[in-house]
């Protein structure tokens, strides 16, 4: 459903006035790709072999650049780059930019799984832009990793995961955040069928905005 | 966005309980393929080519069966099975079924390109169903033209076609339409965007549940 998103926000973000406007987007979708927190945090199944399966195939069909709807997955951009003979364009990057753009002198919330945070990917991008953050503490990763798990990826109702979500939002505001960053892609998806309300960064719009204009299209609204 | 919205529709009817159950699925949005109206009717450029291309690319990355989310690409079905190793999945027959099932014994409005209308695709396939149909006058088919090109094709706000759209349903109502096909995949957007509350049968959505069941999943809700 990520990377469904993914490309819906490409489709719309593209200033285009006709379907001659469009990109060409090649897709693989594979959702059987080794969890990548289990293989950060617990040992699990490496997934650059399956990520790699997927790079070829999107080399072989054409692709200029290639662009994952993953935030945890960024972890193994440095492999992946190594076996890649297109560029990556990093969701990390652009979303980390657009904190700084967005909300100048801010303090921005990561709301990420826990391979995304024990990785440092954003606090490490953060840092780079000059943006001051926070991360969740151990009791509210849990609850991300019950919305992003028990709630999006197993396509439940979103009343069974509201209370987990806004505690977390609430709990950070307190302790001073002021932006959110929704650094994993079912984060987006969970905000919106939640209906919230909240200062908030999405790397997949972000992600979709930096590969239309890679490709050399304008951004609709720019 | 045709496209975009098929893919998110054989994710959320995909009954599965987490990233394993989903299918893999390759997407090929080449939206510069020549209009398939403008070949049928027109004179204009055979987009056979075009399509054999991305049906070239979608067998390389091992595609078990291929599907189109375009109802007047249908028209060039014939030559494109002779050159293809997987089996199609046909949007019209999947939706001319749903017609016969969901809605026994009713008149059916087939709101199409003029494409799609002068080749006969959905006349045929809802005759073999024994699913009676109307089709729009010379006008109405102009409106519907206008809200799929001028409309969703060209991203335009709702409201611009909104008159377009309804005075077609409207109109065929009066003739004696009980249900209606959205069969050009810009119609269920439209339709959504426009907040329509008809008894109607989306194409996209019945081909997003027969590749499901084609690919030996089960359908969410059934």
């Amino acid at each position: 459903m990520a990377t469904a998103d993914l490309f819906q926000k490409i489709t719309a973000l593209t200033d285009a006035d006709g379907d001659n406007g469009h990109i060409r987007v090649y897709i693989d979708s594979n959702a059987s790709i080794p969890d990548r927190t289990a293989a950060i945090l617990y040992g699990g199944e490496d997934p650059v072999p399956a990520m790699t399966d997927s790079l070829r195939k999107l080399e072989s069909c054409g692709a200029d650049c290639i662009i994952m709807p993953c935030n945890t997955a960024h972890y193994f951009l440095p492999r992946l780059v190594e076996r890649s003979k297109a560029p990556f364009v990093s969701m990390i990057g652009a979303a980390a930019g657009a904190c700084r753009r967005r909300f100048p002198g801010k303090t921005a919330a990561i709301l990420a799984t826990k391979g995304t945070l024990s990785a440092g990917l954003y606090q490490k991008a953060l840092e780079a832009q000059g943006v001051p953050f926070l991360v969740p503490d151990e009791w509210e990763q849990e609850c991300l990793m019950e919305v992003i798990y028990q709630g999006v990826k197993a396509g439940a109702p979103p009343e069974r995961y509201r209370e987990a979500f806004f505690s977390v939002t609430e709990g950070m505001a307190r302790r001073g955040a002021e932006c959110f960053l929704l650094a994993c892609t079912e984060l987006p998806l969970a905000a919106r069928a939640l209906g919230a309300d909240l200062p908030c960064v999405d790397p997949t719009e972000e992600l979709a905005k930096a590969a239309i204009r890679f490709c050399g299209c304008a951004v609709r609204g720019e």
